[in-house]
């Protein structure tokens, strides 16, 4: 059977990202456990030998899709290993091991991969991974590197699941813009995330990686909508100088750009949220933000972000629009 | 940077996949720890929390290198599956949890991609392995799945390394010819791995990938070389059949073909093996075959296999051979 098809409506970019990750699921069967030990959060959450908690997540990063010839090396290989280590940030995890496999064509740069390797190195002692191994496979066109990274889990895994309707959101850091440089350049939340976890009052956690907009959807409990005020919403000083020149505002920006690479998480209403307010401020120095709040999906807007016409980043669909 | 050069003694086709893999050893410097928790052996051994020893390993397909079009999709992700739990088979251990990462071209097939992972399912539970989440990203050209499988490691994971001058040399299974069908439906040596992995007699383990000459070169303890009989050789009918058009002989086709996915190993000579033989032969139908022994890279040659003229399938020149 030939992988490739010439219509367009047979192709995975009549799907999208979603649906087909969606229909993935469905395939394998079985063979992919209920969340969260299978697919559907930032980790998989899995009991190993001697009753270890693991968390298991993959990212790539692939040529003309996440850098191109113009982006350093160095800056490629800090992408790869930040944004697995994001991921199990959000679950409040500690990063281990990583497995790095490699499709490279043949005309790729000797001196190229010297730089991202020795980078990647630097960054993975910066953060207390080790590169236990990989492979190494010939292709023809796209330079693409995935890491898989084996992370700790804390004793209770912060999952996407587990927000309630009246649960307040929160976001750390700035969003939007991240085009700009901070899409390689970000500090995954590994030390909030950890602290977060230890927190009863924080029902769920994600990572803002495909824009605010669609991560809230994510986690919002069912028979539910964010409700987000807009004047509250960290908007990046980035997201400003791109809406300069979009045609967008910088909140729209804010909003779906994406690999901003934040924690997005919510939390029981009232004085345990405050407290977790007052002792991130005493602890950390990046910025914490409440920016809404869970209402039931009947409940009146009165002046907050409107959703309904922006659209998250759909790896697929935009894959081929391009 | 451009990650591309014009000039092929800048590219990785000068280097080779070999030279290739020890260059990103060094660049990745402290970041890479010393083998077996780091790169250089079928699978990375790593402790996790509650002392779980892990094994890590990745490989992956890609159009044109592991399969081409014609390839059912089937056998395309049982190839994938099962070359990454020969892996953990050949270190003893017991596959466990999985992680897919996708690159994917816009012109995919969503039928080609279901009749793969419905048959990764069945496979997966065959086998007693879960897909627990990963990754898709769209690219050009280039379709590949990288699998990363963690396994449980034996209380004593075999190595590559261990070997002894003296030791005798065995393999399972048959060799040679694997293209012509049997790399896309080999069986892991799973039962057969666990089992030698408790022998105490059994030195350093490593699976037949890259064709028997060069996994040899990888066991043979310093200042040894294999002496191999070559009327011992397991010789598979695949291989004959393939040397009546090839214009090599079958024995060629067995030692360097690649792809075999069995067992090979070495064991401490006399009555240890001799018992070691006779209780595989009770307890499993796969064939076991001693081919020869390990012996002072200075004492003469009588009559076996002269490997001087062979070489093992070489990943990155042979593709930018083709």
């Amino acid at each position: 059977m030939n992988p490739f098809v010439d219509s367009k409506h047979q192709s995975v970019v009549a799907l999208g990202e979603e649906q087909l990750i969606v229909r993935i699921r469905g395939w394998l069967g079985r063979a992919a456990p209920p969340h969260p030990a299978g697919p559907g959060d930032d980790c998989a959450v899995v009991k190993a030998a001697e009753g270890a908690r693991l968390l298991l997540t993959a990212d790539p990063v692939v040529l003309c899709r996440h850098f191109d010839e113009h982006t350093p090396p160095a800056a490629v290989a800090r992408k790869l290993l930040r944004r697995n280590l994001s991921d199990v940030a959000a679950m409040g995890g500690k990063p281990r091991f990583a497995i790095l496999s490699w499709a490279i064509p043949p005309r790729t740069s000797v001196r190229w991969l010297e730089a991202f390797h020795r980078a990647l190195g630097r960054d993975a002692l910066r953060y207390g991974v080790t590169i236990n191994g990989g492979d190494i496979s010939s292709a023809s066109e796209d330079l693409a590197a995935h890491l898989t990274v084996v992370g700790e889990g804390p004793a209770r895994p912060l999952l996407r699941t587990g927000a309630r309707t009246g649960d307040w959101i929160y976001v750390s850091g700035e969003l939007g813009g991240s085009i700009l440089g901070r899409h390689a350049a970000f500090e995954p939340r590994l030390p909030e995330g950890r602290w977060l976890s230890v927190r009863k009052a924080v029902r769920c956690m994600i990572d803002v990686s495909d824009g605010l907009a669609k991560e809230l959807r994510l986690i919002a409990p069912r028979g539910s909508r964010a409700a987000i005020d807009p004047v509250a919403v960290p908007v990046s000083r980035a997201a400003k100088r791109l809406a300069r020149r979009s045609g967008r505002t910088a909140l729209e920006h804010a909003l779906v750009d994406g690999e901003d690479f934040e924690l997005l998480f919510a939390v029981e209403p009232g004085s345990s949220a405050v407290a977790i307010e007052n002792a991130w401020r005493r602890r950390f120095q990046t910025r914490l933000t409440r920016i809404g709040r869970f209402v039931r999906a009947g409940e009146p807007a009165s002046g907050e972000v409107d959703f309904s016409r922006l659209a998250g980043y759909e790896h697929l669909r935009s894959a081929a629009k391009s």
